[in-house]
């Protein structure tokens, strides 16, 4: 394949998950009544911009810690404190993406859990907090052997890929439902595709090119760090 | 990591898919009211049946071709064929699977293309079509120089995977959306989870699972045809 520079890509990447951020929390602001924390709708419009930040923008970033050309000599330990750090904010953001909708829902006794979109979304969470609180303990704590890190670290990588997949496809159901919710009684209907269908079917696209950019570069060979199969990778 | 051989994962993926087009199918039959030619709701059950088959489960099939140690000697032409063949046929039913839902649509006056699901299964299809077709003229016309065919190899294994993770979300914003519109007026709403809801939920994480499972392979490196990564794996 051509030789693609990781860092002008990187900048693009950053670019995209910035217009993301932006997209998103543009559809709520303007067409969803903006933001609040009275467990109202304004209170709900917190759970996709939340979601799409930390579980797809940051979580992306996190992934891509190793792949940046200055990780790939000297000391590890700054660069696993620097991917651990940017998961756990993602993490964090994701929680209190999750507690805005529950409290929306519970404010308005509307069941929790029922959708496959909640399923698999909350489902990606769950694997999330294991992934990290594995990662953490086998790789940032002085006391896991080095053959366990070798043989949990294509485990970590895997599921690390994995995530971000089940993420970006939480995110595109959620919006399809979303637009199916509220395009509907007193507003156009969404099949009659108003301007704010257009605008968050192309928020969805745009999280989906975001993934699927953050998965390619993960898999290049050319940008992996030159020592990531090695055993003493994993020390 | 752990050595697990590849044909019992092989025989545990297929029974999974399996599972996957006897759920599909059985929802639209036990609960949908079935499948008709006619234009109707039994006609548009298609849709999810045919999708499921072909995009996902066809579709990983024919994306794992190249896994099976069979294919890692002799002549190469014979799985060429036989991965181009099962592609075709995946092609295929998701055209079959298009038309199911756009008759349906233009029989009951519904417009076509405006959901995020919608924009997202068209583009995958269509990027499908891109793909078999460049994959056709490169790897199986003879006219395709060497230096071609090595330069678009890898672009060709990404947007085999690429597409795979485009048709698992699809698939899972369809479920939601399918589910959203059937479980309402004159059945148990979504909300309150009755036994179809529990059953296509099931059915939309056991596709995730499917497709996570085939892209797991797909990256795994002692999966690969040993010299896979040479230019002469190109001819």
């Amino acid at each position: 394949m051509l030789d693609l520079p990781f860092l002008p890509f990187c900048v693009l990447l950053g670019g995209l998950g910035f217009v993301c951020v932006i997209f998103v929390s543009a559809w709520c602001q303007h067409w969803r009544g903006g933001f609040a924390l009275d467990g109202s709708a304004q209170m709900f419009n917190w759970h996709p911009v939340l979601m799409v930040t930390g579980m797809v923008v940051l979580y992306g970033a996190a992934a891509l810690v190793y792949r940046l050309p200055p990780a790939w000599s000297g000391p590890k330990l700054p660069w696993k404190v620097l991917h651990s750090a940017l998961a756990l904010a993602a993490f964090g953001l994701a929680v209190l993406g999750l507690a805005a909708v529950f409290r929306f829902h519970n404010d308005h006794g509307t069941p929790n859990m029922y959708s496959l979109h909640s399923w698999l979304g909350l489902a990606t969470v769950l694997l999330f907090s294991c992934q990290w609180l594995a990662g953490f303990s086998a790789f940032l704590l002085p006391w896991a052997p080095a053959w366990l890190r070798a043989l949990y670290k294509p485990v970590h990588v895997f599921f690390g890929s994995t995530i971000l997949m089940l993420s970006v496809a939480s995110c595109v159901s959620g919006i399809n439902e979303k637009l199916f919710f509220s395009l509907k009684n007193g507003t156009t209907e969404y099949k009659r595709l108003p301007t704010e269908a257009v605008f968050a079917n192309t928020l969805g696209l745009l999280i989906l090119l975001f993934g699927v950019l953050v998965l390619g570069a993960l898999a290049r060979p050319s940008w992996k760090r030159p020592d990531a199969d090695s055993p003493d990778s994993c020390q």
